[in-house]
């Protein structure tokens, strides 16, 4: 027997054995058995199903997830804040200006309620001083190391890996449908796309999300994409389907959010032709995660939560919904 | 025995005939021996070798393309010019003030000269005002519909069909290798979505390009991305890494170009670490396609070509390189 035809055999086998394990067990185990995973496996059986009324060819399946709250933790502060606050920190002694500067003097002074009351134009300040000024891969080496080392104080676990387990069977289970799988998020797309590929199976040329400006330079034989203190794209609200327009080019099948901001994601996506689906996560669970929404300002879930019946969104429940939150540590 | 392993070991027989003839014919059939086909079989070689000093991990393997000259013709004019011309008599009734336009109106009376004349400018305002103003479906249809039934003058074939045999099998031969292939066109991004894939077996959320603005608008249940008269995005030259780092964020191990503006591209390609390709086509064939480079206004070929010996890229002569030009009609 040739070496050639030896692996070919062992390949059927565990194929085998992976088709029919595949069929007895449950593609969804951490999803409880109700109203949600139903309506997932149906979708997915009817878009899938050769020859049936519902059938998409798998280059049109495509699935959009947004990422703060939908897949990893967001409460009760984004984890790229509290990036952007320990790069602050860490950057201070390059900045004495800060010193006398809001919201860095505040935050420098641990001071979070001034902080939070410079809003959505002091965060976004204090993300852009701490998003540019270095090159692609620098910031790319910062925010991935952040991102495994930095342990959440609750969750005992790094921040990489505060994220859904019910989600990571739920990427896996499309993928394995001949689904693409796409994060398009309100979120720093260079912060994200570090860890997506180890955290969700997700490679960065299928992340979306907000980025700054950047620019080429090219000097003495190196090469590089530096950063610039500027706005680039904001990929939330009615950014999301231009975002999804301008990146993946078709539109999506199925959508996953949480809150407000996805609203337009899930709209687009169940205003096409032919089956779609749109799911909100309901953070319904302050035991084992958070319970939050329509008056949170973090990842607000209101007119979305009102509108989903009569649009036909499914609301997954955390709580009743899921049967583990994280994955094992 | 069941269905299921009768189709199994139906799929063992199709998969050991494929590796066989696989491994005894040539993955390159239309790619003359020489310089650059070894340059390419080497280079896919090395870092597909595991273990090997060269080795790079299937994630990593990023390839780009640029389109216009690279993987379909584009002289003496632009597909997407030509295109715009057509798109612009089409529509010229609902816009009487054409007639006194210039360009437009030197286009609409045929005076090709002055249109020229107008320059890239001219150029752009004859873009935008075709490529806007619809939705991004619209577009689409209008743009794939043009590709596939708009017959080649002197090629005898719908621009569509107007695209490289021996970069069809290189692509192929790439992603058989592992390689995700991607397009980074300064033309425009939705004007080759629409046919990238049966054309080139690319999807569209791997075809980069220039862009318009684009907005979401959702009334009475409908929802849809509009084409704004606005330029988005222009994905040339320095903008082609840029755009690579937005859109993939990973830098490619190998890109392909033919003119100037692919530069940028395979500079910021080839001065990463570890083992990398850049490959300029040359167009050198008058009799099979045509002959351009330094002085032409399409595709200018002069800067890379002084320059490609000393950085290392390999130029692809397409007269003594390529045993065909287009794939049977």
């Amino acid at each position: 027997m040739t070496r050639l035809s030896t692996r070919l055999i062992t390949g059927v086998a565990i194929a085998f054995l992976a088709a029919t394990s595949a069929r007895a067990s449950d593609p969804l185990p951490s999803w409880n058995a109700g109203k949600s995973k139903q309506a997932i496996l149906r979708f997915v059986e009817d878009v899938t199903t050769q020859g049936g009324p519902d059938y998409v060819a798998p280059a049109e399946r495509i699935a959009t997830f947004d990422n703060d709250g939908t897949l990893w933790v967001e409460y009760p502060m984004y984890t790229q804040a509290l990036f952007a606050f320990d790069r602050a920190k860490e950057l201070a002694p390059k900045h004495p200006e800060w010193k006398t500067k809001q919201p860095f003097k505040a935050l420098l002074e641990g001071d979070m309620k001034t902080v939070g009351a410079s809003g959505i134009k002091g965060l976004l300040e204090i993300v852009i001083a701490t998003h540019s000024g270095m090159t692609a891969d620098q910031f790319a080496d910062e925010a991935g190391a952040w991102l495994r080392n930095t342990q959440h104080p609750r969750f005992e676990r790094p921040y990489a890996r505060c994220i859904y387990q019910p989600q990571l069977e739920l990427l896996q289970y499309l993928r394995d449908n001949g689904f693409t799988t796409f994060i398009v998020s309100g979120g720093g797309i260079a912060f994200m796309r570090p860890i997506a590929e180890e955290a969700y199976g997700i490679p960065p040329h299928q992340v979306m999300g907000s980025s700054v400006a950047s620019e080429y330079r090219s000097k003495d034989g190196k090469s590089e994409i530096v950063r610039l203190p500027k706005i680039g794209f904001i990929d939330d609200k009615a950014g999301k389907p231009v975002g999804i327009y301008e990146h993946i080019g078709r539109r999506p099948i199925l959508a996953f959010g949480n809150s407000d901001s996805d609203m337009q994601m899930i709209e687009y996506t169940t205003a096409g032709e032919g089956r779609r689906l749109g799911l909100f996560l309901h953070h319904t669970d302050a035991e084992r995660e958070f319970a939050y929404d329509r008056k949170s300002h973090v990842g607000t879930l209101d007119e979305a939560l009102e509108d989903a019946e009569s649009k036909g969104w499914i609301v997954v429940d955390m709580q009743n919904d899921w049967k583990t939150i994280f994955p094992a540590r």
